[in-house]
């Protein structure tokens, strides 16, 4: 597959992310559980957004991080993912091409607004996501560029989106359209709230969809219904070929090609916002994957891409991801 | 003056600021004179807007980062600026209210789209300014507030707006206001062209609307037309009670109350963008001034505010001036 034109195409939520710090205080008092991702209306959205503090805005989406940060680590990327023909929709736009990244989806010129994601990072570096999904959820199986998924190495699949059934539907055509044309198709599983609301629909799309898992402890342990990780790993590698699992500051560790390989979580001086760490990782995993580094060299550039995005807030990296790995010996 | 409800009320642009990280080889070949700020039209706006690489979207406006500097010291402030009913006009209005600061100017639901800046940062820390005025250039005496500059101690003028007929005519209608109701009136003069191209009407607004003048050595050598800072400041003082001018990195000079004071510059570990250097230091200034501090101390907390403005991306503080100049003793 060395002549396709795309290393990793992504498809996901794209979403407009609204910074601002909070204390814990605040979270109690909006009954916000720390680390966690949820979804809200347009009111809960504007209610929110009035009571935040002063915020700085930046593109995100789950797997729009991972395509910006394999743009950055130099690899050849598209995304699609939907917004709205309106002022943050031209910001996504804006921010994904001039990573370099393919970016055609048309924006919707009715309905919702663009996605936006209120995101409130604590003293300690953790973020609660509070997302409105606006024109993002709105996704169907015409938003699919069947060009540029014949044309990946890749396919990458946000689980996030995975929710509507018009979204699921898409995601199981592009899974078929990516085997089709000798892609493989990794799945992120993004959400253990998602993953629980949707358990069957995942287990199906894992066996019959995806060759390669994403996803943390809680994820893939909800995912199989068990409880230990162990156990969760030998499950997944009954329905896919590969399960890369994360473990936050104990590493990751990553099953598949007959073999187990432990990562160690990449040293940070201070952890400022954790946003986007699970994003990263999968960005330099993939961007190993697609230029034939051994599997722990992989999970090595997954640890190091996510320490960066952890140094600083926001999930898109700050420092060129190509350049900084160089200098660490990491890629040539 | 003590039984005023706002400190200080602020009349300027309202402005999002998109942020990008830009080299020389950027500047040049789009034409762009490194440092300074220039006006842009929504075409050309669009297009450097294509050309620059991932943003980062924050509030902005000068007199705007003046009062949500001033807030962040925890003075009482309200500001008047224009937007438009649309996604930037919404994040300006909740950054600048969630400082506390009160701001009820209505958007215009019609015309231009809300304001925005084009900034690029070069890795010498230097900020080149594009700004598409879109909706705020319409400022017209009928968006004045005029319970709000009743009640203010003192009324803050931004230079950039000093642009337009109708916005002229606010200023002038403003600074009458303001002396009719016992408030000061100062005036920043915000850049050295927009003060060539209105000289006379500058000259004019100093000797009859303003108390307190705010400006670097260009900007007041160019008001004058004189060769040195020193006939420079004479003139000024000629004009008005008293002339706050900025020097970068050798530090400030105010003369007025028949004296003339000396700040250096605080010291910055590392400048990483210069953008709001002057806003900033003009919030520490008038925070002191409104409190009742001797002019070095005035100017101590200037210098202090412009550093922390400078150690980070943006133009808006992001550590509470009030606890940190409590930390470093400069308030009580």
């Amino acid at each position: 597959m060395a002549d396709k034109l795309y290393d990793v195409v992504g498809i996901g939520n794209a979403i407009v992310d609204i910074i601002a710090r909070a204390d814990d205080g605040f979270l109690s008092k909006h009954d916000l559980a720390k680390g966690f991702m949820r979804l809200i209306d347009a009111e809960e959205a504007n209610r929110l957004y009035e009571a935040m503090g002063p915020a700085v805005e930046r593109s995100g989406g789950s797997a729009a991080n991972t395509i910006a940060g394999l743009a950055s680590f130099g690899a050849k990327c598209g995304f699609i993912g939907r917004v709205a023909a309106d002022q943050f929709g031209g910001i996504f736009r804006h921010d994904i091409r001039s990573q370099g990244v393919a970016y055609e989806t048309l924006p919707a010129t009715d309905g919702a607004p663009t996605a936006r994601c209120l995101i409130l990072v604590t003293p300690d570096g953790e973020r609660t996501m509070n997302t409105f999904l606006g024109a993002s959820v709105g996704f169907t199986p015409q938003d699919l560029d069947y060009a540029m998924l014949h044309a990946a190495k890749i396919v990458y699949l946000e689980g996030y989106l995975f929710d509507k059934d018009e979204a699921k539907a898409a995601f199981r055509k592009a899974a078929r359209e990516a085997k089709k044309a000798g892609a493989k198709v990794a799945l992120s599983l993004s959400d253990a709230f998602c993953v629980d609301r949707h358990r069957a629909d995942f287990q199906a799309l894992v066996r019959e969809g995806a060759d390669i898992v994403f996803a943390n402890e809680k994820e893939i342990t909800t995912l199989y219904q068990v409880n230990s990780f162990a156990e969760a790993a030998d499950a997944a590698l009954q329905d896919c070929e590969m399960a890369v699992l994360t473990r936050s500051e104990a590493g990751s560790v990553i099953v598949g090609e007959g073999e187990t390989v432990e990562i160690a979580a990449w040293p940070v001086p201070e952890v400022v916002d954790v946003t986007g760490a699970g994003d990263l990782y999968a960005a330099g995993f993939l961007f190993g994957l697609t230029h034939g580094a051994p599997l722990e060299t992989c999970g090595r550039l997954g640890s190091f891409a996510a320490a960066e995005v952890i140094s600083h807030i926001g999930a898109r990296p700050e420092t060129p991801l190509r350049k900084l790995a160089k200098e660490h010996g990491l890629i040539a």
